[in-house]
């Protein structure tokens, strides 16, 4: 029933964002678009043939906890092996470390076909990806040989140890320690919790990325430090050697993601448990973050993916699935149509391709953004999109969140009871998608980041960066055929969201309690508008391609109807919360926690 | 984790709707306060005792099909003996029939209560009451004495079995026959599926409200006829006899209310099946409506109950787990805050208490309305109740299903990580609420039930009756403490409705699919204006009650900023949707099936 659609990949990334460009530069010479393309495709397959076939099933019989060990699915190594094979552990690492390269529009574009077939699964070689940039970016180059090369070539996986039992999205909490040992390593001791692909069978080694506190530092979170903690030491010849103290304690078992171990990990409690320092003591954190926004993005692909995947699945069942006569032909003798002649399940459905694929450009503007971050000689404008990037960071990980499940919530209805059933994926996608508000920091979390550090960042130069590029593209809406309304309704929106963001700016400085206490509001406002832009900019291409008779026009239609959804049904819902957020409405902070 | 808190209940059933003055009718003399109260303790303890413990062990080991007969935790059997020997079977019927003559309102608030704790157990009796119901409205006195009687006294338990295969929603497309027997007994042959409780070893029979075709009716939902089809046939003595040919075919697997089998029966496949016309032939979907209508208030219901419950365990937790501290203070050495005291955890509680306790008010209310057309002697004041209950069953159903399934989504971003594991109940409670909005009648079924019948009916006197109760309240709130403001924004919206409605019954008469086609966004948004209402109300009684000095201060200061939430957060929201009413959004039937 899930289906990978390459129409709108090839329709975004070529079409949208010209990803082809890249060959141009040094770092990218063997990506024309033809080799993207062709990547694509072993991905598509690779995807469909070994990760799609067992989705339902390692969803069904989830990793156990057997003997100290994990015990799961065997086609999930068997997945990975092909995974492994095609390079695509190495997709985005430097050739000098055994990397591919890639742009980071065309890795994001794999990662999503991986996602929408198997979301379990594809965390494995995403975990180790996420920490092997850790290593890559701050690690020296001892440890890039011992541990980042045989994470690039599959061989090594890897894990972020944030959270603790008692400090889940307050890291200023962690109570893990390092102490310093005679031979420069730490000695680890603690527990780190909601650690997923924490313990596994499938990989030679684990590299655990560790924070944790070196005695004697800064308190709070100037005091967090991080650390490479293997699962298994490494000699200095790459072999994997003796046991480290890192202990699987027990499995996390939940509603969704159930492909994905989720470990509580022990470190240094029944034997002495070794760690590495990676770059300066106490910057632990500020390298974390760098991690954390790839992997914020990441989050929000997966929400795609996820969403994607019920959008086609519902899709499918909506143009075979006989149900009911229109409401204009009261005959019933007369033949039954189909649920896609229903203006309602139309609903269910436009409201689930706005979603997706609005987010979806939303997901790739950002690797974009990385992509010319990386590849960009000028310095002000690297610094420009580097400000941009961490501006909608927040938005790439939570609007994909709350919208693409909502978009599988939907895709469900559309399956009516059949939907809810565990015959169809459509309620595993669901459960699955519920994770994505909550990891790599919640909702509440990212909305305090947008408003109350990357608004605020450089002066707001993020903000002003961002309207600049809305502007532009409102001025080619305006030129477009028949996108005058939309230009229009966005420019709107825009200004009256600036003059919000000026309001709520000038509170947060005076009391960030206070101004920051609808920060989700503020989320989910600017998220809208966002979305709209995205879609405003894939209805200039398509509008183009349209008068150029370039391209599939049923297809074309199709995105062109999509924009007047969002225009139609979601943009003007921010206008309520414009007036919520410009008055202040301190209804959150006045209600007392006695009066519940 | 879950508990159940009757303050809110009492104040919904005693302060705002003055339940207890039923005991002046000659009906329900039995039911004075003292009473209702000593009913609803009952009701507690066998929730709390014998329906809240075998929850989650239910949910993790469902039903199983073995040897064609259902396999189930034993704890379900022995929880329905108690709920049986305290009478609960029996809860709404008359006296004359074994049963206890509850006010419906009562009867309401002990199923919320059942359903709280353990909504895969509880279908089991509600199913049995809803059939009853049938069985005493329409059948004859031996039926009554032979079927009826067995279930009220929790002996025999009762299904609805509406659905087919290949017809869902559509019930005009069902296939199962009725052909007349010599004896005026009928034989049945067909399949129906997503029969809850279709089949058990529980009780000692279970009698099936089944709709088929007598062969040579009208067609579509006007040949549709009622029959009683037995698991066992019953001897004039009572007594249970010979298997009938209904036979379980399969156990459907779903998501959540995984307590309650949900089958595919066979009727007269292998051995013939007996059927008992109930009431005249081919009325069969009337009567069935008047049934589907308690049902729908019942589906409401539960989804408040699971939102409840939600809200009750996340609301525990947050007053419980430290986490972070305020963006006032820094400092990291201070000792950590409660969940409860972050602005966007309230923001996550605020907006489950509104919505559950706002749609508990609209299920009592609606319970509320049963009971006067059952008591009053005023042919006009009952016919106005009637069209007002026909006028907001599809809201009372709907509105619960959609956003006390978002309650219970944000009760889990509360617990965030620990949420999402099956260690805490609120992923069960979201799984379960899923189902709400898909049986008994989908949202988009509500939603033309609503736009494309109930509005027009009687030339809109339900509607009128409508705005004149909310009118009625608005002038009580101008008159009370502080909540003018309030009585001011919801006469605004009621206003803009009726006008918006008024040019969607044009339309609808003009053209239906046109003027249906955005009747899920109708309903979404006259539901908000009648939860605004709920809210308005309970507010008025919480303000008087509050200058009396009568109650608790902060149970009262909590109900008015629940409303002002409500009219803060969601209320201003209906604007945007009445924009779009307003001028026959098009985008859902002109976005052709070939463009998606």
């Amino acid at each position: 029933m899930i289906t990978i659609d390459r129409t709108d990949l090839a329709f975004q990334l070529h079409d949208v964002l010209g990803v082809a460009r890249l060959a141009e530069q040094a770092r990218h010479t063997d990506y024309d678009r033809e080799a993207i393309d062709g990547v694509l495709d072993t991905a598509e397959r690779i995807a469909v043939d070994h990760f799609l076939p067992h989705a339902a099933q390692l969803d069904e019989h989830e990793p156990e906890f057997v003997d100290g060990k994990v015990e799961m699915d065997a086609a999930v190594a068997d997945a990975l092996k092909h995974y492994r094979e095609a390079g695509f552990f190495g997709a985005a690492f430097d050739a000098e470390w055994g990397g591919m390269q890639m742009p980071e529009t065309v890795r994001l574009a794999t990662s999503f076909m991986f996602m929408m077939a198997n979301v379990g699964t594809s965390s494995y070689p995403f975990l180790t990806t996420g920490a092997a940039n850790l290593i890559a970016s701050f690690g020296s180059d001892e440890q890039k040989e011992r541990f980042l090369r045989p994470m690039v070539e599959g061989r090594f996986f890897g894990t972020m140890c944030l959270s603790e039992p008692q400090a889940g999205s307050s890291l200023t909490d962690i109570s893990t320690t390092a102490e310093p040992r005679e031979d420069g390593s730490y000695s680890i001791t603690g527990r780190k919790m909601w650690i997923s692909g924490g313990d596994q069978e499938i990989s030679e080694n684990i590299v655990h990325m560790v924070l944790a506190k070196i005695p004697g530092g800064p308190a709070g979170v100037k005091g967090i430090s991080l650390f490479i903690v293997p699962k298994f030491l490494v000699g200095d010849d790459g072999a994997v050697t003796q046991r480290n103290g890192v202990v699987l304690a027990g499995l996390n078992h939940k509603m969704g993601y159930r492909g994905t171990t989720n470990t509580l990990l022990n470190f240094g409690e029944d034997s002495p448990c070794i760690g590495y320092l990676v770059g300066e003591p106490h910057h632990g954190l500020s390298y974390m973050f760098q991690m954390m926004n790839e992997a914020r993005i990441g989050v929000g692909l997966g929400a795609v993916a996820l969403g994607a995947a019920g959008y086609r699945a519902s899709l499918a069942y909506a143009r075979e699935r006989p149900q009911g006569r229109h409401p204009d032909s009261k005959d019933p003798e007369s033949p039954q149509v189909l649920l896609i002649e229903h203006a309602d399940i139309r609903r269910l459905l436009l409201a689930q391709k706005a979603a997706v694929e609005g987010a979806l450009a939303l997901s790739l503007y950002s690797a974009d953004l990385v992509d010319r971050i990386r590849t960009e000689e000028d310095e002000d404008s690297r610094r420009q999109n580097e400000l941009l990037l961490d501006l909608i960071t927040p938005i790439a990980k939570s609007w994909p969140s709350e919208y693409c499940l909502e978009a599988n919530k939907h895709a469900i209805q559309v399956l009516g009871g059949y939907g809810y059933t565990r015959d169809y994926p459509v309620e595993r996608l669901y459960r699955d998608n519920r994770l994505n508000p909550i990891h790599e920091g919640t909702h509440g979390i990212q909305a305090i980041d947008l408003l109350g550090r990357k608004v605020l960042q450089a002066q707001g130069a993020g903000v002003k960066t961002l309207a600049g590029r809305i502007l532009a593209d409102i001025r080619e809406a305006h030129a477009a055929e028949g996108l005058a309304e939309h230009a229009e309704a966005l420019a709107n929106h825009l200004s009256e969201t600036i003059a919000t963001t000026g309001k709520l700016v000038h509170a947060v400085a005076e009391a960030p309690r206070a101004g920051l206490a609808n920060a989700s509001v503020y989320l989910d406002m600017l998220g809208h508008v966002v979305i709209a832009w995205m879609w405003l900019r894939q209805a200039v291409v398509a509008a183009r391609k349209k008068s150029e008779r370039d391209g599939d026009a049923n297809f074309l239609d199709g995105k062109l109807a999509a924009c007047r959804y969002f225009f139609a049904f979601e943009l003007p819902k921010t206008s309520a919360q414009r007036a919520l957020l410009d008055r202040l409405d301190d209804t959150t902070i006045t209600m007392r926690p006695d009066w519940f």
